[in-house]
This record gives C-alpha cells, sequence and structure tokens, in this order.
C-alpha cells in the first residue's frame, strides 16, 4: 500500500489490463495508451479551455457566415420575386409583403412549437421568485421570454439559474428560426447580435459540458461563467468581426464587475472568431482582404475640424434624448402588448398570427411604390449601414436617373441613391426615416421571434447622424474653417458618431465607439465619437435604465433589486419621512421631575441625554 | 427641536447669520449664500467626481503636452551642440556623451535631494511586513522604490499603504527630473509612460483629497482607489493621446478584478486627457488634425494577405521568447546590482556617479562615428518609432547620400536612412540594434532615476517587427500571393505588430494590440497584431512573471504572496511530498487483534475504515 494515490491508479490499469489480456499484444497496447496519456497530459497542460474557446469562436464564426450567405441568398430570391412579377401595383404588393410575412410566421411558429425558449412568448407577468443574494436560485419561468436572449444570459450570470435556457436542444430551432427572420429582411428591421450572443451561449454551455466529460474533471460554476463571458464576446465579434470592441461590449452590458482572467478568454475566442469569420468571407471572394467588414472610404489625413467637435457633441445630446423616448416608450409598449386583452390572448395563443399581422403592417409602410420610397426601403440592413457611413456629402451629390434599380447587385457607391427622392430631398427621407422608424422599431421587439435588437438601433442611430451631418455640411458648405485649406464637413463621420452614439446610449455602453471604429477600419473619428458616446450616455443612463434591464424589468426576471436600487434616487425618497420627528431628549443636568415629564411624553424605551 | 436633522442646520445658519449682523444687507448675502448653496447642489448632483476627472485630465495632458515641447528643444540644442564642435573627434564625442550624463546626473541628484520618492534607491532588500490580506496595510518602506512607480501603484490598489508615495510634494520634483530624464535623449532610451502614470496618480490624490474638501464629505477609500484608476488610464492616453487602450491597459496591469464603474471614469478622463493633448498639438501647429499621434501611411485597402498570418504568429513566438529572456535578465540585473558590493555601494551613497557611469558607458557605446552608426543612434524615441512605423519596403529603396544631416528637422520620409549604412545593410543595422540594446535596455533600468520602461519596450519590438517584416519581404518580393493582383509584403504592418507583441509579452497585457492602432490611426492590421500578442503572451505569461510583478519581487514589495501563488505551478511541489505515505487502515470486518496491530504500527491518533 505504498503511495495510495498514484497506487490506486496504477492498480485500475493493471485490472484494465487483465481484462483485455486475452487481446494480442497487450504490452504494446499498455505503451500506446500511455504515450496517449502522454500526449493528452502535454496538451491539457496549456489549460484545456483554450482549445475549447478556440472550437467556440471557430463554430460560431462559421456558423455566423453560413447563415449570413444564406440569407443573402434568400434576399436576393426576394428581389427577384419583386421584379419579376412585374408592373401590376396589386401583384408586387402581395409579393413585397407575403415573402417576409410568410417567414416571419414560420419563424414564430418553428421556434415555439420546437421549443418555447428561443423565441419565446410575451406573457401575463409572473411575481418573481424571491430570491437570495449570493446563493444560486433556480428559477423556471412559467413564460419564458422573447427575443434577444441578452437579459436572461444577464440574468444566469448573476447566478440565477434559469433552467434549461442554455440547453443545447433549442439550439438549432434558434439558428432556424433566426435565419427567417433575418431573410424577412429590413421589412421587419431586426439584427442578429442579441440572438447570436445567446446561441454562442448555448455552444459555450454545451462545450462545457463537453469538457467536463472529457477532462474527467467536475463541474465547476466559475469555469462555466468564464465560458459564458467570453461566449458573449465571440457572439459579437463573429457578427461584426470586432474582437476588442466585442469583449468590452459583453462586459459593459453584462455585469458590474468582472476578471481580468475572464477577459483573457473573451479576447481569445472572439479573436478566433473574427478571424474565421473574414477569412471566410476571403475564401468566398466575397471580399478581396480581412479587413474590415463595413469598409470606409474616408479621408484619413483630415477626418474633422476642432470646431467640429462641438456638433459631434449636439449629435451625442440629440441621440441621449431619443435614446430615452425610445426606451420609455419600448418598455411602455413592451408592457402594453402583454396587459391589452386582445394582444395578449393572441401571443398566448396564436402567436403566429400576431407575427404575421404586425408584419403585414410593417411591410404595407416600407411598401416601396408607396411611403417605402421615402424611407429607402429597398436596402438591405447591410446596404443602410454601408449608405449611411458613405464618405461623400449626399446634398452636393445629383442623382443619376438612370442608375440602381437593383442596389444588392450593384455598385455600393450608388447606394445613395435609394436616399434621394425627387421631390423630398435627402433631408426628407433622413427626417421621414427617422421619424417612422422610431415606432416601427418599437413595435418590431415586441415579435415573438429569435432575434437581436442592437443592428436595428445602430442603423437608426447612423441615420440620426447622417441628418445631423448634412445638416452641418449645409450650413457651412466650405468647411469651418476661416483660414489655410478647405476642408469640407464629412456628413459619414457624423453617421458613425451617431450610431455609436445612439446604440451605446441605449444599451448604456461606451465601446460602441470603438465597435464602429472596428467596423469601418476606420479610426480617424475616434475622439468625437467617443464624445458623442460620453455625451449621449450621461443623458441616458441618467434617465432610464438599459434597453435590457428595461427588458428585465418588463419581464420580471428574478435580477430585479439591484436594478431598481440602482434608480432608487429618482424616487426621491428621504429619511424625513420615516424619521420620528418628535425626539423628547433630557438635559445633561436635569432632575428627577424632567425625567418623569419625558417619560410621559412619549413610548420610547430610549432617551438622547443632550449637552443643554 | 422639530426637525432636528434639518433643524440643526438652520440654527448653525442662523447663528453665522447673527454673528454677521453688523455688515451690509443680511438678507441680500443669506439670499446669495443660498443661491450659491443651490447652484454648487445643482453643479454637484451630476457626481461632483466628473468635474475631478475632467481637471485631471486636462491637467494632465497639459503638463505633458509642455514637457514634450520642452524635451524638443532640449534636445534640439543637443543636436545644435554636436553639429557645432566641428569635425574633431574628441570635441564631437564629449558633446555627445556630457551632455546626457550632465542631464541623468542632474535628475538623480535633483529628484533624490528633495525627496527620495520621484526617483528613489535601489538598496539592499529590506524583508516584507507581514501582510493580512483585506485590512489595509500600512507599509513604511525605508529603501524607497526607483523607477517607474507601477509596481508601487499596483501594491497600493492591493489595499496597500505605501507611505507619502502618493504626496504632492514629489509632484514638481518628479516632473522635473523626469524632463532631465528625458531629455537626455535616445542616449539613455528611457521613456515616459510609467513615470507619468505616477504623476498621474500624484495628482489624482490630490484632487480627491481637494475634493473631499470642497464637498465636506468624508474620505473614501473606494473613491480613492477610483480616482486612482482612472489617474492610470490619464497617465497612459495623455502620453499616446489613445484613450480606449489608454483604459484597457491600466486595467490589465494594475488589477485582476475590476468595477465597470471604474471603467467609465477612466474613459471619460483619459478622452478628456487625450483630447486636450491632441488639441494643444493642433493650436501649436505641430500637427494639422486631432488625428493620431504617429501616424502611419499604410494602405488600407489590403493591408496583409491571409498567408501572412502565418508570419506574423512566428514574430510573436520571437517576441514571446525574446520577452522572456528579457524578464529574466532584467530580474537578475536588478538583484546583481542592489548585492553587488561596489553597485550597492554606489547607490546607496552616490547615486549621481552611478548614473553618470551607466550613462557614460550607454553614451559611448550611441556615439555616431562609432557603434552608433549602425544604431541609428541620432535619432530620438519618437523618430525611432516612426523611422520604423514607415509604410515602405527598406530593402527595396536605395538611399540618398546627400539628405538628411539633420533627422529633426527634415522630412519624417528620410528617417529610414539613418538606418541605412553603406556596409552593413538595413539588416546589419537592425539587428545589431536588436542585439546591443537588449543590454542596453536592460542596463537602463537600474537607473535611479525617475523614467517610464514601456517605451524602450515598444520600440524595441517595433525594430524585431520590422527585422522580421524586411526579411519576409526579402524572401517574397513579390507578395505570397499566386494569382491576382501583385502585392508587396509591407515591413510596416510587421513593426506594428512586433511593437504590441514585445510590448505585450513584457507587461503580461493584450491592450497593447489597440494601443498601436490608436497610436498609429490604423486598424487595417489589428488581426494579425492580435495573433501576434496572443501567441507572444501564451509564451511570456507561462515561463515569466510581468516585467512589474518582477520588479515587485526584486524589491520585496507587500504584493509578493498573491503574485508567488500564481507562479506556483512551476515549482512542481505536488502532494506526494508531503503526504504520509504509510497509512494504517482497519478493515470493516476486522477484529480485535487486527485494531492491536494496526494501533502499533502507527502513532495516528485516528484510521481510516476501508471496505475491504
Amino acid at each position: 500500500m505504498e503511495h495510495p494515490v498514484r497506487g490506486g491508479l496504477r492498480e485500475e490499469e493493471r485490472v484494465l489490463v487483465s481484462e483485455q489480456s486475452w487481446r494480442p499484444c497487450p504490452k504494446a497496447r499498455k505503451r500506446l495508451r500511455g504515450c496517449l496519456e502522454w500526449v493528452k497530459r502535454q496538451l491539457f497542460r496549456v489549460g484545456e479551455d483554450w482549445y475549447f474557446l478556440f472550437v467556440l469562436g471557430v463554430l460560431m464564426a462559421t456558423i455566423s457566415f453560413m447563415m449570413d450567405l444564406l440569407i443573402f441568398r434568400l434576399y436576393q430570391a426576394h428581389r427577384w420575386l419583386y421584379r419579376e412579377v412585374g408592373d401590376i401595383l396589386v401583384l408586387k404588393y402581395l409579393s413585397w409583403t407575403m415573402y417576409p410575412m410568410v417567414f416571419a410566421a414560420f419563424s414564430t411558429g418553428f421556434t415555439q412549437s420546437i421549443t418555447p425558449h428561443s423565441g419565446g412568448e410575451p406573457a401575463a407577468p409572473q411575481p418573481p421568485t424571491p430570491q437570495n443574494e449570493g446563493t444560486p436560485t433556480i428559477w423556471t419561468p412559467l413564460h419564458p421570454p422573447p427575443g434577444s436572449g441578452i437579459p436572461e444570459l444577464k440574468t444566469i450570470l448573476t447566478g440565477v439559474v434559469l433552467e434549461d435556457y442554455l440547453a443545447i436542444q433549442n439550439f438549432g430551432a434558434k439558428v432556424v428560426g433566426l435565419t427567417c427572420t433575418l431573410a424577412s429582411g429590413s421589412t421587419v428591421f431586426l439584427g442578429k447580435v442579441g440572438a447570436f450572443i445567446h446561441l454562442s451561449a448555448m455552444a459555450a454551455a454545451y462545450l462545457g459540458k463537453m469538457r467536463t466529460s472529457v477532462t474527467r474533471d467536475y463541474e465547476n460554476k466559475f469555469k462555466q461563467n468564464e465560458m459564458l463571458v467570453a461566449a458573449q464576446a465571440v457572439g459579437v465579434a463573429t457578427v461584426f468581426g470586432a474582437p476588442i470592441s466585442g469583449v468590452l461590449f459583453s462586459i459593459e452590458v453584462m455585469s458590474s464587475h468582472f476578471a481580468v482572467r475572464d477577459y483573457w478568454r473573451g479576447f481569445f475566442a472572439a479573436t478566433c472568431g473574427a478571424f474565421m469569420f473574414r477569412v471566410l468571407a476571403v475564401f468566398n471572394s466575397e471580399q478581396e482582404s480581412i479587413a474590415a467588414i463595413f469598409k470606409s472610404k474616408f479621408e484619413i489625413d483630415f477626418p474633422f475640424d476642432l470646431p467640429e467637435t462641438f456638433f459631434f457633441a449636439i449629435l451625442g445630446a440629440i441621440c441621449g434624448l431619443v435614446g430615452c423616448a425610445y426606451l420609455f416608450c419600448q418598455r411602455w409598449l413592451l408592457a402594453a402588448v402583454r396587459e391589452n386583452r386582445l394582444t395578449a390572448k393572441l401571443l398566448a395563443t396564436d402567436k403566429p398570427i400576431y407575427t404575421v399581422l404586425v408584419v403585414l403592417l410593417l411591410a404595407s409602410i416600407t411598401f416601396p411604390p408607396g411611403l417605402g420610397q421615402l424611407m429607402a426601403s429597398q436596402l438591405t440592413m447591410k446596404e443602410y449601414l454601408i449608405s449611411l457611413f458613405d464618405n461623400r456629402t449626399w446634398g452636393a451629390l445629383t442623382p443619376n436617373a438612370s442608375a440602381v434599380t437593383d442596389p444588392l447587385g450593384g455598385d455600393p457607391q450608388g447606394l445613395w441613391q435609394e436616399w434621394a427622392h425627387p421631390s423630398a430631398t435627402i433631408f426628407g427621407t433622413l427626417a421621414f426615416f427617422v421619424v417612422m422608424k422610431f415606432w416601427m422599431l418599437i413595435l418590431a421587439t415586441t415579435l415573438p421571434l429569435p432575434a437581436g435588437y442592437f443592428m436595428p438601433i445602430f442603423i437608426y442611430g447612423a441615420a440620426i447622424g447622417r441628418l445631423v451631418g448634412e445638416t452641418v455640411a449645409l450650413l457651412f458648405p466650405q468647411g469651418l474653417r476661416s483660414e489655410g485649406d478647405l476642408r469640407p464637413i464629412i456628413p459619414g463621420g457624423y453617421a458613425l458618431a451617431g450610431a455609436a452614439a445612439f446604440s451605446g446610449s441605449v444599451t448604456h455602453s461606451l465601446s460602441t465607439a470603438l465597435l464602429v471604429c472596428e467596423a469601418t477600419g476606420h479610426l480617424g473619428h475616434v475622439l468625437p465619437v467617443i464624445l458623442a458616446v460620453l455625451v449621449a450616455n450621461a443623458i441616458t443612463q441618467k434617465h432610464q435604465p438599459s434597453f435590457y434591464d428595461g427588458t428585465i424589468i418588463v419581464k420580471k426576471l428574478p435580477y430585479l433589486p439591484r436594478i431598481r436600487s440602482r434608480h432608487m434616487a429618482s424616487y426621491r425618497v428621504v429619511v424625513e419621512e420615516f424619521m420620528e420627528c418628535r425626539v423628547v431628549a433630557l438635559a445633561k443636568g436635569s432632575g428627577f421631575e424632567e425625567v418623569l415629564v419625558a417619560l410621559d411624553a412619549s413610548t420610547d424605551a430610549e432617551y438622547p441625554v443632550v449637552e443643554s
């Protein structure tokens, strides 16, 4: 019985070997086994989680890319259909509205029938289970949450166990559902990021379970959370191809404190993901190099003049105010839809019908021969961004009537013409877009679909920024410089700042400033962009909880207490309201009678003794 | 005695007013006072610390800029002196060596005489005071620490109180000392970042004290730490003009855990600082716009080809290995200098003499007509970086003999010619630079001066990267693409990656990847740069503590336990060495005699009972 620890292992091996002794050459087998063990030990010495992080990054990037490809084809099919039906208005209208309706309805129905988690149903609010701080609470939601999944992940990271929320069974359903949602295109105006973060978290949880079975380790709550944090970073990084801001964004959105250790893991996984994502794009000959995704062609020498920072600050303030309004209305509508008898009933029993009705409304408004022509509604989500980040000043361009009937196939330089309406000018279309999309965005968030809400917000912000930028360029056609070279204003820079500021204010994060830079591969505007983001955040954080916190509040997820306490200041509860106003005190030198009076005067058991 | 809380305050005011009743118009005064109070309340409602963060950022940026200006002038004076003495070799040698010697000696002597903290004396190691985890320990160092100050700040942030380390009295001395150190130029090859972080922390501590006196708040340990974290971010941001990576770098270097709340503050202060820094540069007509500091002119369309990532990974591995060697030698030399009888005595009593001797050695080696011509030693630190980040391939250029006698005044495009030696070629000079600067860098860190060690490491890494990049460009003059357009390799991209990878591996941080991007305003290479940084870090973190941790170990600051435990794995201590190997066990069914035998067999008080 020497060396019990190691001896035990040897004993086990011996038993195994003796069991297999009827097989040929047991010694060679044993040596092979030892060799394999050694290789495994060497490989896992680095920390086996790195392999899993690598796999996670590459896997999610591949899925993200494949999804993009498929969505692109589906979108092309829609374009083709719309073009081929000819000039009969009714047919055009039907082809425009039916296509997204079918996809959205399928997405809703499919994900609901397979699993209630990946789409979810907004239902009558449930009282939250009492929650003990610190100890993990298992909370089985009766009415699973809709949409993106970030609020739920945030809740999970605080230690609450949401049953089955990360089950791998939902993965496939969510992928299919998300693809269908996105295939319905810019009509519904939904994104990919949030849902992809959820997908990534599911994959991470599954890989985590695999790891524990491979290394025969115990399930480790901390390791799981580390993987989840990394997964969020991967989710952002593989959609935008932006590793650094992916990590930062997931940190800001998810947690109030975090370990530098997690940051590392997230960084590694996100880099693998972003790398793979861009490499796939190069292999597919979509892009010439693995540089930025929404490549911009700004002049890098003189991105902006110093006095322009004033306008960037104003843009930030506008974005902050609109962000407040957006957050307030979004929370209100989400609660209203749940409380209204008609919609609540529809959502409880016939989700696809609700979806179809909402999508029909949205699609009718964006119908290109109708109001759609004022909203550039023929563009895809990606084209919206590319056109808004255009490096030219639209106000100074004259549209070429013969160009662009099919923006998808054509030159990205011509995309802006979708915004140029003969009678409304680009200011009219941009303003109309900003006004209309405000409620359309909010309405879209009530859809019981798997979808992300970040991208729409991002585009909306870019539109605000473009509008402000074009206005500034109109006011100062010669630029703001009094002496020296002429440097015209670049409205595209304002679009960058607007996108960062609005999405940052709605999600209460600063890293969107870096995100726009990484996504466009352009760092020239980083300082004014940060300025705008800071101003916008200062306004929104003061007055509204973030988009995700708001959703947590409306859904009554068990994260509530901490969020409320953060905004307690606005309730204006002061000590005065609770305190005892009539304090009976005894002077230091007071005699027996004064004590008697004091005793009679109140029912308190203790009396303060004061100097005078 | 109604409303005792508020009533008390009113009473106080009444007393104040009655005391001042002899003055004219007491009512108006009271109203004015109330009005001022109201303004103050309104202003401080946002959180008064934001004002202080703003002031901190702007203040440090101004100091940083002024310092840069002064150093530039002093450096120009050195150039002028060196040129004016004519062609007599002895005079040339004297003017080359004396100038930095005088400045370095003055820096050492001045900071030592005013305050021992801002420069510090490496002395015989002191046993660390026993430290209780969690509770703040006051640790008065008998032998104050030299150099940058980051290790000490790191120690302070863990809760240890280093007496007087952040006293504002040292501020002026450290500014003067640092300016003198930097004025001695690239001969000594020292930087500004670390020392500037210390300066920034001093200013933050002082502002924090001011705040508590203005708001009549209690001194709050947490608030102080928040300010310190923000101060570090400001320190990096105002030197590199890089706000985002400033925040990230300070987080990575300083802490193992951190609050998103601090991140915000750091972000705000760093942005203010970086903005101010660049605005000053524009006002001074140094730069045309407030874009990046070391502006690069890389082609952004095709920064690199996919197969090149392999070479970037190799570059990362090289940087990681060199980083390990550097860290090991640096720690060894730092300890050796303290233990050697001669140097220890010199450092204890006559620091300036030690400084003069070391600077003489360094200056003699970099003397341009001697070995200096192989090391481009006429360049300043900034010119080193600008030349190494050059977007052209040096191997394909032919030097123009008539150009550049004074690189400072001349065209930045001509800077590379300093590296072109007629007989050694650029490969020879770069390799020689890398070999020689290895030990020169390490030697410079033993100088008892206020200085930063980040910039030299950064430049060294860039030189390694340039060397690798030029080699790759030499091997594949046509680029790595087999089909399509010709895309030559850009060695400047390798220089970027090398700088980030080497500085990242030495400091154990990843954010240097973002730092090079922000400093050059160029995001095209971000993915290969991150790759190189990750590879380099993976190697170094496995085998060596970081530069700052190493310094903490050598200086025996009371941070030790945690660092050691992190590297405990490499000691290979296994349980086996401690455990009792001869375990006497009792079987479940054993009788009286077996128990007797067991009792005799060992002296243990307890015996395990086993199944069989």
